[in-house]
């Protein structure tokens, strides 16, 4: 199998199963009981918690755990919105958020909120005097994608926050869940306020995540109940899952030290190739992308037809992103991006992980270029 | 170890940790994925929302994949409030509900929505007079906890849901996390519309969950984003959890089926040697209680030297409810049922799974009185 869809999910590193596994059996009892057992369960939940914010380079009563990064970006999103209407009600995003923050940002203008979309270049790139001219007094929360997961494209957000910071009354909420372990992000440094990540896109288990939540910042909570997670998110703990995220989590940045380079180098091997095929136009812009994404228009060929195609030979790519793709009509953002809407219908995208290899990638272009060229004969 | 704190959690069933780990490898691609590696974890989804539904009586497209019971009390109450707040913003619950319930109410009240607490008697039982006084035109939602988490009491809800069907424009939420395999229900014939579990609690992985809801009743969603679960709940399906929660159910029901009246006899067994020592008070009462749990004060010893005492024997026991044990006070719960202060803070609950053995029980009574007799004659 060659699997080239890891934007929309990863395999489990068998060491995350583990401790999946490990955690399930020895330390099953609730962190919130007061004996002995619970007593374990949350020492383990705290050295998760450490952890988690040491990779991170944040504090621990920083980190929210969560179910993953849908619940992570509406957290964020209406957590702050809700909580400092007082303030305001103007907030701002992107045209090329994922449906998870995009739809969030819908509810909360169905309910009164005032929403700017910005806009973005040909590259899928917003501009800060976009954001600049947009920014109010009013203004309580930008959200932006870090890493956009259809295209690849990396927001300057370094730019975007550094101008934020004099900014007082405006909170940042980034969504990193594809920019984790493959586009290094300074929460600190950049004055990122929240940060959204995702267990499944780095080969933890699914149903698991977290929201960075910057000291000081204050979120109306989703879930009430306990005051489990500092009272941000109430709940029985799945602590299996937090341990199985953390310990992904620290394999996937180690790896991504040592095998980052590895993996730009498998992109541009692709890219490349596809450079040299005249059916082919490349979305990803050539700067500014993430290593992992590839998005790009067949000419002729409907996207679905050669996502089956390559399915014969055990190949997974996919059509826009999987929460979307099983809706009709052109990518919401590759239009955004000002594609014309036949080529964005005959648009896939190919993303890779860690674990792909130079072999893999090899032979599915073999294979890619084959199918190609057997389709556009079938079609005449 | 004699566990017998299975109300704040239970320990996995080795088959629901095999089939987390098998979906975990084997289905591990997106079910939105329109490759044929999502086509398998897409079936795996619609065979298990098919098993949840059969178990439960009712049809796929009723059954919401959760996180957990937090997650299913806040989406039910919330998500009802805020999609019927047009047709009246009145709701109302218990005194005795369970902290994700009850501070769900709380932040719907700041927020505008008018609620009543129904009081309970000695016994913890609401009275239907009092929901009938409570109910007015403007009413939306009544949410009542089937089996109470602190004192086991059980609500008369098929005498409540008969007379609300009568009153169209109210929806019953059920908070069924503690009578799940305990206590049966019948959705469909007590005119339940919504109902929450939580897988923890019968076996099954932490961080899983599933909301009942009654084909035809709307819900404005805590998560939006893609169009999972018909929209109700947006987000990558933790489809491994949910596999695994769903075998849980299975088997959990199917063990209920034969070993109820066996947990019953433990329960009694307990019951009829408290009721021989002077130094104890029953608050669970005798009849309208679920078989799983007993909540007793001991007159004289505080709960939790009492829980530490009997940790040093490797038998856990609980202060009230796992989520509000490290706060201080006494329960909610055991005040809202008249029982002084002073004796609440005495109380702790003993809570059972179908797992546990009649030795258990003779050896934790064993135990237990030696214990209290040793505090005692420490205490002068
Ligand atoms: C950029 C981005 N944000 C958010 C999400 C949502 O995360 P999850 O699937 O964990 O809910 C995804 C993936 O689906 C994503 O790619
Ligand atoms: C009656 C009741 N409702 C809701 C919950 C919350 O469920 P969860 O712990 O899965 O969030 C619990 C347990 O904590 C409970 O006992």
């Amino acid at each position: 199998m060659i699997y080239l869809d890891n934007s929309a999910t990863t395999k489990p590193y068998p060491e995350a199963l583990e401790t999946f596994n490990i955690v399930s059996n020895q330390f099953f009892a609730n962190p919130s009981s007061i004996h002995g057992l619970g007593g374990l369960s949350e020492e383990m939940l705290k050295r998760s918690r450490t952890q988690a914010a040491e990779l991170l380079g944040v504090k621990p009563s920083e980190i929210t755990f969560t179910s993953g990064g849908t619940e992570g970006n509406n957290l964020a999103i209406k957590g702050v919105a809700l909580s400092y209407s007082q303030r305001g009600k103007h907030i701002i995003t992107t045209e090329i958020e994922h449906a998870a923050t995009y739809n969030a940002f819908k509810q909360l203008e169905n309910a009164g909120f005032e929403v700017t979309y910005l806009p973005v270049n040909h590259k899928g790139r917003v501009n800060l005097e976009d954001l600049k001219k947009a920014c109010r007094k009013d203004t309580i929360l930008i959200s932006i994608i870090h890493v956009n997961n259809e295209v690849g494209t990396v927001q300057p957000l370094q730019e975007i926050g550094e101008w934020l910071k004099e900014q007082r009354a405006t909170l940042f909420h980034v969504d990193h869940v594809q920019g984790i372990g493959k586009v290094p992000l300074n929460l600190k440094e950049y004055g990122i306020d929240l940060c959204t990540i995702s267990g499944h896109k780095f080969h933890g288990p699914k149903g698991t995540g977290l929201l960075f939540v910057r000291g000081g910042v204050s979120l109306s909570p989703l879930f009430s109940g306990g005051s489990q997670e500092l009272n941000r998110r109430a709940g029985t703990e799945n602590l299996p899952g937090i341990a199985a995220m953390v310990k992904a989590l620290r394999i996937n940045l180690e790896t991504s030290k040592r095998h980052l380079d590895d993996l730009k180098c498998l992109k541009n091997k692709m890219i490349r190739s596809f450079e040299t095929n005249d059916d082919l136009i490349i979305h990803t812009p050539a700067e500014f992308s993430a290593p992992h994404i590839i998005n790009v228009t067949i000419k002729g060929i409907k996207a679905e037809v050669l996502v089956h195609a390559l399915e014969e030979d055990d190949i997974y790519v996919s059509t826009k992103s999987a929460c979307s793709s099983r809706e009709g009509g052109a990518s919401r953002v590759l239009l955004a991006m000002g594609i014309p809407e036949d080529e964005a219908a005959h648009a896939i995208r190919i993303s890779l992980s860690l674990e792909n290899t130079s072999d893999e990638i090899d032979r599915f272009l073999d294979i890619f270029n084959k199918k190609i060229n057997e389709l556009k004969s079938v079609m005449g």
